[in-house]
């Protein structure tokens, strides 16, 4: 398998991180980059001081500012933002031969369509199968070789085997699903229940407080998701409860943090704004909330995010529905 | 319910939490401890400084070394822990009136004989309703006022609706099930899965490694409860994943912060030795093994931290069977 060439699309945290991961997997890989100062960074000193800085890209990999000549592979790994995705593709469309896998890594909905990642491959790239990439991993463990296991989606089990067996090392470990719907559903609500947690966090609530969120926050993810078709156990693995824990616990995460901010009673503006890390969630809570309407599924959590993320709602406000329930039996 | 009176028995952390938990919510309180040195602060200072430090009680309640006179209530909540339960019930079955119900708080499963704790109450205080108390606490955050969300397990639901309603104040909110195996099998190997987070963590491996063991941790847990005639739906809740997430993420947490001091490479007898911190765990991983073979149920990480825990297995060699598997799709 070492001849199979491996272009991946976005030159942020993640896609240089899946970039390493393919090269140390044996793959011949190309990454793409907007941003010409990164591409110049990364054939030069193989680092990328701006995103994964303190990091050495070893093995190293070519990196292009050039579509074309990243799309010239085997493999597509998109690793833009969740909104940036169906641009991205459309962009690629010219480029990429019929058959061609596209494994998409961000976790989102799109705003506007409610479309999942793999209909955005569908409907951009006709003819290329789709396959996404989820679970609990931050680009800086993954960059790093500490271990990581993960979720490759495709709905032909054998495409998400082949892309699984393409990537596999011993610090990379994927794992191949067929509950496309599932994974997806779960890796992106996942980001507005971190959110969530955050918030409950950075008021001074305390870890109890928390935990009893991040329950709730599951069933809530769960009822959504199964409304959408979702296998259960999917929820149950490493893209739906793996990733939650780690989304919802960890400062590392950007979803996390901006929740701690707000708690903290900083402007959302500030922290969601221009310069901002980006925090998928901050988009999901409001695309979720227009799907479970459609599909009559009750998202009290997400409710209360989407609302204080629009200013429609005070933290305290948010805070005070978000942790008490009238007395009634659990799973009621 | 003013007029109700609580007897609450262990005079630890957990026990002067729950005694105060149930004087916020107007009852009428006494606390049993064996230490006269406990009993002394609580009546003259309204502190224990041993295992609240620096936490006020307020508001105050009874404390006593005497047992009849703590048993003389409507309701009695069991807080030492879970290998200590049994004992505690023996020397209190002649103080108990005939249905007087017993709410244990501790979280574990018997060595010796593998009984959930709602079993031993049935054995040694009989004609006495069994509940049981489970859920994402620290009884730091519960003592200090912190909002906390529990279960209460009766196999009588109108008992775990009325344990709660005793109980409930703005900040503490117990939600009352029926499924007791549930609720107790989940509170017990949450601390298990929590050793096995911490070795991970204490080696160095990362945040992602830890939520990927995390979310097959769960699945253990779920295995072995299923099989014990658990609800799934139960699992999922505050007593299984909101529980697993508190303990399996917190330094507060004495399982996980054992699991750590493990995975750092400190000697298993002095962390679980003489004058350690009580991580109801480490009894627990041996005693889950034990029903999960006659159950014919396979625990890989439960029979890692039994394994390290008797010595009987190096940490580095626990830490790759729990972190390395075959590939495969994802559930199977």
């Amino acid at each position: 398998m070492s001849g199979i060439r491996v272009g991946v699309f976005g030159g942020g945290a993640w896609g240089t991180a899946l970039a390493l991961v393919a090269a140390r997997a044996g793959r011949t890989v190309t990454l793409w980059a907007r941003d010409p100062d990164v591409v110049a960074e990364l054939g030069s000193a193989g680092t990328n001081a701006k995103f994964l800085p303190g990091i050495r890209l070893d093995p190293r990999f070519g990196a292009t500012g050039d579509l074309a000549a990243a799309a010239a592979a085997d493999i597509l790994i998109a690793a833009v933002p969740a909104q940036a995705t169906r641009g991205l593709l459309r962009d690629l469309a010219a480029h990429v031969r019929p058959g061609v896998p596209v494994l998409v890594a961000a976790k989102g909905i799109e705003r506007g369509t409610d479309a999942l990642m793999t209909e955005i491959v569908a409907a951009e790239l006709p003819g290329r199968p789709a396959a996404v990439l989820s679970g609990p991993s931050f680009a800086d463990d993954v960059a790093r070789g500490l271990p990581t296991a993960l979720t490759v989606a495709a709905a032909d089990g054998d495409l998400a085997e082949r892309l699984s067996a393409a990537l596999v090392s011993p610090s990379f470990r994927p794992y191949a699903a067929t509950d496309v719907v599932g994974v997806q559903v779960g890796g992106a609500l996942k980001n507005v229940i971190a959110i969530a947690s955050g918030i409950v966090v950075g008021r001074g609530l305390g870890a109890s407080a928390q935990a009893a969120l991040t329950a709730r926050g599951f069933a809530e993810l769960g009822r959504l998701a199964r409304a959408l078709g979702a296998e259960p156990e999917t929820l149950m693995g490493l893209s739906g409860l793996g990733d939650l824990v780690l989304s919802a616990t960890s400062r590392q995460s950007r979803n996390f943090s901006l929740g701690i901010g707000i708690g903290e009673g900083r402007p959302v503006a500030a922290l969601t704004g221009t310069g901002a890390k980006l925090a998928e969630g901050a988009f999901t809570a409001s695309v979720a909330l227009d799907l479970a309407q459609r599909h009559g599924v009750d998202l009290p959590i997400t409710g209360a995010v989407a609302a204080v993320l629009a200013g429609r709602l005070s933290v305290d406000a948010a805070v005070e529905g978000l942790m008490t329930r009238p007395l009634r039996r659990e799973g009621t």
